[in-house]
């Protein structure tokens, strides 16, 4: 490429970025000379600041700017209910819900043997402490619903088991507004496994 | 949205980028906090560099962070030629050929009287002062192959025609390893048009 060096450095540092190649990486370099000084500044002090400024809650692990996170520090949530989740950006899907008022828990990944990924790789450690203060009645386990986050579900539900904690995992099945004609044989027969009454 | 503030502020940005809606803008967001922090320091650095390093060359108006830029710096290139195209982009294009060795213009647009951008808008009256020291023989019009791009061309060449300056345009064609079943109209019009004997 023949451009001069800070462009050059900047179609470098999108190409970094998942899902932009050499194209879009160059068009987004050009979009960003055109945008408003102000708007670039920001923009780099947004990159900045996310990565220093967030941590992990020492309680709960989701990403926070503040520790403990702003909804283990929330005291009208129900304490005696944890979700289990893979990722920070799944605590935000159940949130968009706007119906869950229970707590989270984060484990950064799942299981997977063929990664070399284990228990203790992920914050197991990190729930079973967090069960030891008898408040907690129930865990929900919402994993991904495939094969690294049924393992890990199975894991979680056997080695909290002993201790007399309910334990559910979300339900699987056909999602709303999807169609019975294409749903996959997995999915159509969890959600004849797990038909209810009417 | 539930993130914190840091990372909503850079989820905000990026979407401030051309084809990147709130999905991607998350999924970037927090790769970056997955990124080593020298790498996003370096991001950080080269948006707000390239947008306040970059000023556009006194002479063709392509991007640069000298001025004159590398290309009319070159005393090697052949400054009796000028080739004329629509963005910096374009002249990243034409030097990936390594086959041309004159001088760029930059016009950063093309005249679109439906948008009311008219040649006083883009860079024309500044290629007209370039052309009155006599070195300047040969003009190519290296603007896009459509409506706007063609009516600047015309423009131009009627504009500089009187000089006795040579103007060219760059062929149109069939595009190399295209095949002729899908080439639509015009340019297989254009493609007959310009037919050459072998």
């Amino acid at each position: 490429m023949h451009y001069p060096e800070p462009i050059s450095k900047l179609i470098d540092s999108f190409m970094k970025l998942p899902g932009i190649g050499p194209k879009t990486a160059v068009r987004l370099a050009f979009f960003v000379l055109d945008m408003k000084e102000e708007h670039v500044l920001e923009f780099g002090k947004a990159l900045v600041n996310a990565k220093r400024q967030l941590t992990n809650c020492s309680v709960c692990h989701n990403i926070t700017d503040k520790d403990p996170c702003f909804i283990c520090d929330d005291s009208s949530r129900d304490r005696s209910v944890i979700c289990i989740v893979q990722d920070a950006k799944d605590v935000n899907a159940m949130e968009k819900m706007k119906e869950y008022r229970g707590l989270y828990h984060v484990l950064h990944g799942a299981i997977s043997p063929v990664d070399g990924i284990g228990p203790e790789d992920i914050k197991v450690p990190e729930l079973l402490k967090r069960l030891q203060d008898e408040t907690v009645q129930e865990l929900i386990l919402a994993t991904d619903p495939n094969i690294e986050g049924e393992a890990t579900a199975m894991y979680i539900a056997r080695l909290v088991k002993p201790t007399g904690i309910k334990i559910t995992r979300i339900a699987h099945g056909l999602p709303v507004g999807g169609d019975l004609e294409y749903a996959d044989e997995v999915t159509l027969s969890r959600a004849l496994e797990g038909r209810r009454e009417l």
